[in-house]
């Protein structure tokens, strides 16, 4: 409830302060704002963080390490075509047997990074944030508990009688849609990721920030503050909200 | 990371399994689905839900037991246009000489509604939520906290001198855009809400649900089901989940 009577009985239009909003903020308009710094802003914000690598470790490696399979550590760097790799990976978990619930208790048993959940705590304090990741939600489940139940907008994996069978990317390029979806919310994004997957979303975002990236990343994209510790993050991040 | 070299350096184009997803789920297209019951729809699913009489009592007429401000009680009902009564109460705010965080404290003594937050940790352990709704988010926080920090979408007070001077609304008919906004993510939208300002956003969902909602709403909008506890609520909304 709360504007209940604001609209009327088939909620159309919302009355009040909002004509008085600068059009420009309704609309979005990140590029500008970019190269217009004393342009007011005061749209509410929304961080959109990148999750293996930024807050809990790689979860294939992790997988390989837990379970012994080492054919597991094999990445997009040794086979570029995903599928191909994805075909491998679910063919290799198949051939050991893997059920996606000791998966999932492989998963629930690594540890998000340390002061991953503090800092998340605390950025949802102040604002708000989605999580936006290329892993899929049955992985990620268990992580999400840990770290308090955060947003997260990622993949899914086809699971068959406990037995992971294919799997489902939600759409394509996913990250930087999701930033321009809440643009079209009115909201000013401000994001931080860690690689190459994370660069259209950090670039399309109202700030971006790499971190724990690795130095071939920070070469590539001068144009992205690069920082390592969350309480830097946190201050960077703070300085953005409106 | 994760996916990282699925893109190139510049993060262009996923590959992989995409393509072979069909073309009607990643244009979303929830009408068609809602006539067409033996299509299938394995999309990812986020759940939408309205945050006053849905998950914790209503704030204005909190605020007003709690400080003994009677006329904070004055509602669209008695004063349909907004504007006039948010200045009303804004000009209430300041006679009273209530500071925001005098008002945060009233608010942070609030409990959700029994059962709320538990409901809620439930359904972030089977999907992803948001909440969407049209208070203000500092309002929101502390209840944010007491609900394990969900995401909400919603407005926001214009603060100056730890007084409320101003109000500003993020943009016109915030619940329906959103919904709308889920549905280009590829997402299937379920939503539940209990008052007229919900009805655009239960119309535009692939399920809508009445939650706590008076007889005058479920009379005017006999096609959304009515429903009263969180058992039912969660069973139709998991009923809904790929």
């Amino acid at each position: 409830m709360g504007l209940h009577a604001v609209v009327d009985a088939r909620g159309q239009a919302l009355a009040g302060r909002f004509t008085a909003v600068d059009h420009a903020q309704v609309t979005g308009g990140s590029s500008d704002r970019r190269h217009c710094p004393a342009m007011s802003d005061d749209r509410q914000t929304m961080v959109a963080l990148d999750l293996e690598g930024v807050l809990v470790p790689e979860i294939w490696i992790a997988v390989a390490d837990r379970t012994g399979i080492d054919a597991l550590r094999r990445t997009t760097r040794d086979e570029p075509d995903y599928d191909v790799l994805m075909r491998y990976r679910l063919d290799l978990l198949a051939e050991h047997d893997l059920t996606l619930s000791a998966i999932d208790e492989v998963i629930g048993g690594l540890s998000p990074l340390e002061g991953a959940a503090a800092f998340l705590d605390e950025l949802r304090d102040r604002t708000q944030v989605v999580i936006l990741s290329d892993t899929f939600e049955q992985f990620a489940a268990p992580l999400m508990r840990q770290l308090g139940r955060p947003a997260i907008w990622c993949h899914r994996l086809v699971v068959h009688d406990d037995r992971i069978i294919d799997y489902r990317l939600r759409m394509p390029d996913p990250k930087r849609k999701a930033v321009e979806a809440l643009h079209g919310l009115n909201y000013k994004v401000i994001a931080a990721g860690d690689s190459y997957n994370d660069t259209t979303m950090l670039l399309a975002a109202d700030a971006g920030f790499l971190f724990h990236s690795p130095p071939n990343v920070q070469a590539e994209f001068p144009q992205l503050p690069a920082l390592d510790t969350y309480d830097e993050l946190l201050d960077r991040i703070t300085a953005e909200l409106g």
